[in-house]
């Protein structure tokens, strides 16, 4: 008889033996992203494969699942926010989405992504949504029938959010983002009204790669990422990743006639290497050690792009080593108007390239879209024709094609649905986290003019780095401020901070 | 019932999952190497040993010693040439090797290794042999054991030098490395006693790293290597690395006052990366996909950086160049002057840095020393002496400590007895072959003067790299030369260039 001390322990190294095939998986995916010569591309597809193929087998094993039971049948569940009642939590949870869905689905998803993904690419490139409508029904059947699988109380779109945000609801998501979006359309209107505008061309005068190389390193060092555990390197698409303890590597691009790119681009890669890197090691391996989900994640990379990185106590620190660093192209510009001309908001297109404010409404519409595909109340063929209106309404301005509309994000392709949402409860979560930190540290944007992060760093390590999975992201913003998640923060802090820029 | 053709072909699938593991395995050394930062390390080796213990587990099972029986049993060996039976012939030679050792004294060398390292590390600091005696006689003992494990005709050094080339046997090695020897001292002697020298100061001028990068990577893609297909990067230790089909790697240093070191460094690599490069990918994951061995691999590394890199017909192609990278450091400099420097003979301590000659003789001298050690005929105590003397006798100078002496390699810290002697049989292979490329091609060297290295490569693909395991190392040479390996062609190719250079 196993007991279900044995069996947690028989749990842990399993979890372990994941957690040394996902790092081997993230090494390898590192070097194809960063290193690999185009003729590797092959094999190193079946390398990667061969890994995950191998941590699905494990962790799908009937073995856990009687462990699993042995387990939850003991006494771990007393105390709810022990190491091990969480460990149980989140192996039960993951257990069971894994298992839930028969393989033939799983099989049949992977492969209609794989293949909608050569066509959505075509698509793009084309601006023509009937080459990937096709691909798109047959996705959107499938993750369907894959919500079904896996079960939901409310609604299916319950079950595919929480493969990001375990725990959350759509109809809180819902609620939290009607009243975000309308906060957010007529202060958009305002600032594009607004007299007072930023002198943008100065971020895209000259800026020689290898000098924004070092001044982006040097910032993510004075945040407190350890360059003894920590890389930088190039990429055609920025990523954080994590080897395991001890080896958490960031990547960026640059443009030469575009300052924001790699800059805020590495600070928001920072961000989510901070995280990691400020895990707790001993749990390293098991839930508890472990990131809260996509969004808690995304709070924490933009809370040191934004909250920090595009702060004016920020630039009253930074901008004068960044001028030292570019002095033919700064040497007219004052720190003010690079602090206004790093802020500019400006409805665009493309959710990647948006500001602050406008990005919120990119993600509300597309999570509007996939609901109403899920429920069955939106088809895809009609998907344009909701978007453009959608994107009007919100963002105030036409979409020219699809190529600059619905066809622009990967996401559904791989049948991500329930992704996009979390970009925009990161903002959320983000600006809620800061305020407590503003208001348990009072002298907060001093410390961050005098470049002193570290109790930033410090106060976010106690709060959220060092709990790992203790606490479900909604738990955990209740913890941490006492509060619900609500959309408070986020528009107090964008009114204050635009408000004043554009004198609203 | 599982037939014979069944068995073979799950041997396949068992030997294709190997090479999945150990060419991952290979990417996460590699970025060890090359990228780490020094935090990673401990959870680095981790997933190292989890990829070394999984290959192990999966190759030393049962079931693969059933399917090789079944598979022995059919008709397979009717063509001991074909495909099938050069991969049976292999798969129960390693298959023997690991499994007539017991785990335990596996293991047992593996811990005492990592000890021994760490003492020799230590020993080879501050010159004192004693630090390093008693870990090296713990391994002797083990290492004799694992020779009675694994079984031996003639003597037990046989079971060790098989491990490193497959086949050769100690007598052969004997009796080819002492008529080597014979020509060799008499030569390094009248050499030293010339009184014609090369300038060799020319090569210790400054030589900036950055366009030796440009000029060792030209040099290696105009050999054929295709870097679509591979990288150069820097590391401490150069080596070269194969990822699988399409992504072979090499890397160097570089050292700002001595162009030798990364120049022929990366031929070296690049010789032995032609050979990963250009084994038959149909194959690939398979020994008949696989190269012969290490003295075979050597040959290779050994001809391009110096059966050509070293010739007076490659520096009639590259002197030019080499000057235009260099217009300052090189301006006084002729190509004749040039090509006798790189090509300096000078008895010296270390053999990573002695010359075409000398080099051979560092190798003997741990090949006796070593055969005195399995055999019991010297004590470990003893080695400093037997070595010092050896030297003396073979490259004519005194050695003055340890560290410069018995101390100077890695290899039997990490229990390596037997490896040394594939160093020297690299330069004997290389040099049979060499001299029947050259046989086979009598314009060879007028091709390599117009810097048309195609038709060896073709002639080296056609007849070694494509052979994959075909053929044993001592058969190969049989097979591509016609003759028995002999000391011959390398003391002619020695005895005509030195003695050219050198006046004698």
């Amino acid at each position: 008889m196993t007991t279900p001390q044995q069996a947690y322990d028989e749990l842990l190294q399993v979890s372990r033996e994941l957690a040394l095939l996902n790092t081997i998986n993230a090494v390898i995916g590192w070097d194809q992203e960063v290193n690999m010569p185009p003729k590797g591309a092959p094999w190193r597809a079946e390398q990667s494969a061969y890994l995950s193929g191998a941590a699905h087998r494990k962790f799908t094993d009937p073995r856990v699942g009687e462990l699993l039971a042995t387990a939850e049948a003991g006494d771990f569940g007393s105390d709810p926010l022990s190491d091990e009642a969480v460990n149980l939590r989140e192996w039960r949870h993951d257990y069971d989405r894994q298992t839930k869905v028969p393989t033939e689905l799983v099989e049949e998803l992977t492969r209609t992504a794989v293949i909608a993904q050569g066509h959505w690419a075509e698509a793009r490139k084309k601006a023509e949504f009937s080459l990937f409508a096709p691909d798109l029904k047959k996705l959107v059947d499938l993750v369907r029938q894959q919500a079904e699988c896996i079960g939901y109380e409310e609604t299916p779109y319950d079950a595919l959010l929480d493969a990001y945000e375990p725990g959350e609801k759509t109809a809180n998501v819902q609620r939290i983002f009607a009243a975000l979006r309308d906060e957010l359309v007529p202060l958009v209107q305002a600032i594009a009204e607004s007299d007072k505008q930023p002198r943008v061309e100065i971020l895209h005068r000259e800026y020689p790669a290898d000098r924004q190389r070092i001044l982006g390193e040097a910032a993510s060092a004075a945040f407190g990422l350890d360059y003894t555990a920590s890389r930088l390197d190039v990429s055609t698409h920025p990523f954080s990743t994590n080897f395991g303890p001890g080896d958490q590597r960031i990547t960026t691009r640059y443009n030469t006639r575009f300052f924001n790119e790699a800059f805020f681009g590495t600070l928001h890669e920072t961000g989510h290497a901070l995280y990691e890197q400020n895990l707790p090691p001993e749990h390293f391996g098991t839930p508890r050690g472990d990131a809260v989900s996509l969004g808690i994640h995304e709070s924490q990379s933009r809370t040191w792009e934004n909250f920090v990185g595009r702060s004016r106590a920020f630039w009253r620190f930074y901008y004068p080593r960044t001028q030292q660093m570019f002095p033919a192209t700064l040497g007219d510009v004052n720190v003010e108007e690079f602090y206004f001309a790093v802020n500019e908001v400006k409805p665009s297109f493309i959710r990647v390239e948006a500001d602050e404010i406008t990005y919120n409404l990119h993600i509300m519409l597309r999570f509007e879209i996939e609901q109403a595909i899920i429920a069955g109340d939106l088809q895809v063929d009609d998907i344009p024709g909701a978007w453009n209106k959608l994107f009007e309404d919100y963002v105030g301005i036409q979409v020219p094609d699809d190529g600059q509309g619905c066809l622009q994000d990967i996401h559904w392709a791989f049948g991500g649905f329930g992704y996009f949402s979390t970009y925009a409860l990161g903002n959320l979560y983000g600006a809620q986290f800061f305020a407590k930190a503003r208001e348990d540290m009072p002298d907060l944007d001093d410390r961050i003019a005098a470049g002193d992060f570290k109790p930033l760093l410090d106060w976010l390590r106690a709060n959220i780095y060092s709990q790992g999975k203790r606490y479900r992201s909604g738990d955990l913003v209740q913890h941490v401020t006492g509060k619900p998640l609500s959309h408070e923060p986020l528009v107090a802090y964008l009114r204050a901070k635009f408000g004043e820029l554009y004198d609203l």
